[in-house]
């Protein structure tokens, strides 16, 4: 058994720092080494390659790799027939989206996507747009893109199909947005086979309580604050519904003490409003992990 | 009410980074788009701008912005009546000071401020230097400077007045520093409008809430100890004078644990001093946020 | 005589590697110390400063420097009494050019100059925009921008005046172009006193014949090849009009051997025409100056 | 005819910078926006398309192109029927080919293609790879590769068919080369149609001419020479067979000057041969452009 | 006292950004000005210079610096007399050790540190190389190598001794490791005259306690957890056996709090257990110091 | 013969791209691969090392290269035997030169160098710094000194003898220079072993011939002109006086074509002053190498 090793495959490109930054939170130091592809990582059960994105989950769903993490975009592209363990999904990350578009020239006649019919549109992801053509009932080419896809329409193609973050890139080569067909989210990955080892399953299953512990722990922070007596229903009636607070009176004062857990986000809204309530020394910790 | 929106003018610049930084810390997650000075931030009532710190304070009294970051130098230069709202001192900052100062040539006959009279003086900020020799009572020629002041004496004035850091780029250039105008510190600035609005009034002492928790929360540190009980007096004694520590006896030994709230800045020297007392497991956590 | 020395002024900025270079071509190297805006010039007879452009033509005019490079622009926004000696028109950078537009938001309801009347206008060259209203009898306020100022408009401003390349910065922030006030040339300037002093004018007349010399050598070339006898009268006559070649007659042989200089923009259409012809050994040679 | 546009692709990546050097040399200014990837030519009867050298091919076949500039390996692999107007090959890069090469891991028992039979091979360039087989008679599986194609073998795949240009990446995977399939140069390609259009071709014509004027004005040089009247015969017989010399006679003295181009490479062992039969005042000249 | 200075040395190079890094968690802000050695502290009791790491030994040893910090390596090397206060291991270094190695090159007809009898080899640090010869009974010729040592076998030497980090570089020179002489780690060093003046031994006693802490916060964590009554017992045996957790129980449910410090690799096997074992709210808390 | 190889030192560091850019220039294409010290040279009968400017005269002494690139100040302090194949004195570098210099905190007693009898002096070249005290008659205590030399007075050392470019590092560090011992220039160096085999000493040769071709045609031009008859005689007095120009009289006019190799540097009084004589058309020619 102890010579088993977990194939772990990182993926190379926009998810590639975020990925590394998530298992180091959850514990596993994974080095890059330079020129290398074949990753570093502290824990002598696994071996981790750096793969593009695209690939990852075919070589998953494969058996080449027990376990991986890709986007919801390429597993839907390619067809891979793989267990999703869990999202991985950035709270913070909200203002900055992976989102696939259908885009036209600012002056296209295109105005819907039943303008598409019988047009031809040039896209990375082949399948995920003739998925969503099937789906609108449309019919149009879709070809291949290798790149520099803003650049295409309308002299090479009537549209393309791309992914954006800020729309600048879409903006600068006029291009209008139709639509869009998917907001892409990271996931952890593997296969039935893994799935069936009871020691890969059981490894599989710590690493993502760790990842989303440690996905978690970014989001979630430690609230502890003195609630005056008089004040202490109101206090608990504002915060969050979430999980019961600890409460604790300071012994020969009316007050309390009162710890809670909360997402950052709440947080915001949270501390103006304790405080005009009377609360006193409101302290806002970081968590690294949290398991619920 | 729902479509008012708190327009926010950040600074471009110096201060630009250590602003973003805190209001990310207070909660709020501003994005700056490439080429673009409309900044994102994910509150829906709030609009952000990107503006020279120069200009802030003007447009802050005039109303195009309710709430604006600035540097004391600037609101003072550009004469702007405008409210502050709260100081952002950064505690950390304390080797690395924003000065304006008052600088000669070397080997000038210049020795003191009264030297200047009749003299020229160059600047980035000509109300400043015109106030400060007022205060003075010497009269000067105060002319403005689009940069590189530091070349400009002896040549093309006799004195400038000007921002530095470390005072390397004077000393680069052979001037002597004459006097210290302002030791500049960062400000939350609004104005009297704003402040009579109910709505923005509260929302923007939300904010300086949520900010000055955030840079309190930077310097100020959690220490937790174990203290014998014979040593409890001389313990609590030591510990600075600021809130009374929670205290918490161990059940069933001579123990106490001390919880205390103090100043990073002060860690230095207590927890040499307390373990030399006998005190066991100083743990010293990190704050995120502190509202007191 | 010989302690005399010329004082230079070079910009600071966007024109600043490209005076240098061609202070290099023309035979001067000048050293852009770290940390110093005193350059170092490798002739004796010369002090070099850098300086921002915008203050060169006045120091200029009041004779603290002999000699400066600055912009068509600042030139005139400074209202700086000075002598162009010489224009240093870059032929290569005509994809390039400096611009200085109006611009007001893609929907703004202004449409034309006169639109303006009664609106306000930040720029960073006041100057330049009121002496355009006046010229267009346009009556609007024009407030002096320390930066950013795309962002400006419609929250703080109606319309703006200012510098643009490519006009991706524009589109970034929604902006329409409505007219060019100027594009700039980059000048080199002296002032009365100094062209009054024979020494002085006759070094910068060197100055200025080099500089053009090394400017002209950028976009001029020599064209040498072999033109069969019964070609040279076509020849001669698809070749620019500017100087008569160089013409040799190829001992014992009905072939002429012809050499003349050429823009290098022109070279594109006259050798692929010369070669029609029969012409034969076409060669170009890059110049490094030229004086005629 | 004055609104005709000639369709130009640039191929993205490792060709861009040398291609537009290229087209700078032969006197046409390529400018590659900020974040665009339509491109700025300074000649009106040109349009100009930042592609992936993948797609380039495919495009000029069908016509979308007029003209392209791709290697020689996508040509092959897209298996676009485009015509060549001429090789841009690039004398100085001898040291830096680029290689597609077959390659395994070091320990592997496959020591030649025949040992191939039955495997898999991973690779960018499936068509390229595919033909290769056939030539040599091997059947083997092969997959496309998205990237990272270095750490496939052993675990994704039996060997990989992939670019190299020194090798470094190759064996920091400890992979072994197994066969050299294609040392790629670059092409300006078009296409049928166009090139039936006599307006078209003419200045694909006249561009080639240019651009190859360009990249032999890069490895040729002029050299002048005197050579003593005694050793002129001698010296003569050195000089590279190319293309007779110019040869004149100084007046008075037994001395001639001779001046030839050749190829840079050539000088490094003609000048110290000349040198020691007695030549002096050799002098090598740069050349931009050589149209022969 | 209080004009009395601790004068400490700050290793250049690989070191410099942890040894930073590590003052500041242990409260100590030092800034490295521009081009200037003589670092700012802001401890009015220090002085900081910025040294090699090859001198701070002996710099020490004479008297010179007070306190600094060196590896293992360059103490061992200098054969400085130095009193080592303590260990500044950094625990999740754990992955990238610096490491000084025998190598040779791979074709090499020596196989152990035997065969280098009467051979030749490089080394920067001349010292270690030769004391390690001395312990194996080889005799060698040990030359000072100023740096590339790894292009010297076989043509300048037999065999080098170098530190590595991924052994990289050594492959891409052909070499292979034959021995591994020192694993080095950082220490923080004084000497006996600075160790008998009680006033700066307490101090150095200080700074070291507070830069322990500091590293041992840096893989520490605190973790929280709910446990059920039933599962107490074998809970808290899980736990990692350093130290007694606090336990608490939960009033009128039969459920435990239960505090831990323990290391943070540790944490990546725990908190799956305690999560099998039914424990709830699992949290880990960072640590900035920890003194016990 | 064939397999012969000459062996080659290529210093790494400041001389180190100067050096590739030469060999370029005199037609050796030297490329330096991705961390590996063993440089690719496309000639076959060359091999190429990237080694310390330090230890390149003490290989070459012993044999181990048969031609190295280093600097004066190297090979006096390396005391290595080796010929002198010529200077490599770079033209252009004028204003950038390496000095050698002693220097003493700004208010040390040290006044001159005697009164360094009886101190301490940190340098990295002992040897030159013992040489030049040895000259002077003056005793002093000379220590090696493994970098950030400038921080070393007056704490750890009484004076140093540093390398300087510019005096910006030893301004910074408050030092003030009392002598140059040395302005170093770069040399071609070899061996009496290769000296004495024929074809490594012509192979040598022909290098330095290239090496000091390209070195000329760094600082030499081609300047042509029209002269007119009246000004011939005046004309050729005021070219420079090392090599008769060429003259021609030009057919049927009384003008003159004078053609002229001269340094560039005199080029910037020369135009002008041929200009004011009259003369029209002249050109100035860059040259690649140049060997009289």
């Amino acid at each position: 058994m102890n010579d088993k090793k977990l194939k772990l495959g990182i993926p190379k490109g926009s998810l590639q720092d975020y990925t590394l930054k998530m298992f180091k939170a959850a514990g596993f130091d994974i080095e890059v080494p330079e020129r290398r592809y074949f990753l570093k990582i502290d824990d002598p059960e696994m071996e981790c390659f750096l793969l593009r994105p695209q690939e990852i989950p075919k070589y998953v769903e494969k058996g080449k790799l027990d376990l991986g993490i890709s986007g919801d975009d390429w597993i839907l592209e390619s067809k891979a027939k793989v267990i999703e363990v869990c999202d991985l999904k950035y709270a913070k990350q909200e203002i900055k989206k992976v989102k696939w578009v259908l885009a036209v020239p600012e002056d296209s006649s295109i105005k819907s996507v039943q303008d598409l019919e019988g047009k031809t549109i040039a896209t990375e992801a082949v399948n995920l747009t003739k998925d969503y053509l099937r789906k609108n009932k449309v019919k149009a080419k879709v070809e291949f893109s290798w790149g520099t896809t803003e650049v295409k329409p309308p002299r090479f193609t009537d549209a393309i199909c791309d992914i954006t973050e800020t729309g600048v890139s879409l903006r600068a080569h006029n291009l209008r947005i139709l639509d869009t067909l998917l907001i892409s989210s990271t996931k952890l990955i593997t296969n039935k086979k893994a799935w069936q080892d009871k020691w890969k399953k059981e490894k599989i299953k710590d690493i993502a309580l760790l990842l989303q512990g440690a996905v978690k722990g970014e989001e979630v922070v430690n609230l502890m604050m003195h609630v005056p007596g008089l004040k202490l229903n109101r206090a608990l009636k504002a915060l969050p519904k979430l999980k019961s607070p600890t409460i604790k009176k300071i012994a020969g004062e009316n007050w309390y003490d009162v710890i809670i857990n909360c997402k950052e986000k709440e947080v915001r809204e949270l501390i103006p409003k304790l405080k005009r309530m009377g609360c006193q020394g409101i302290i806002e910790y970081p968590i690294s992990k949290i398991v619920t």
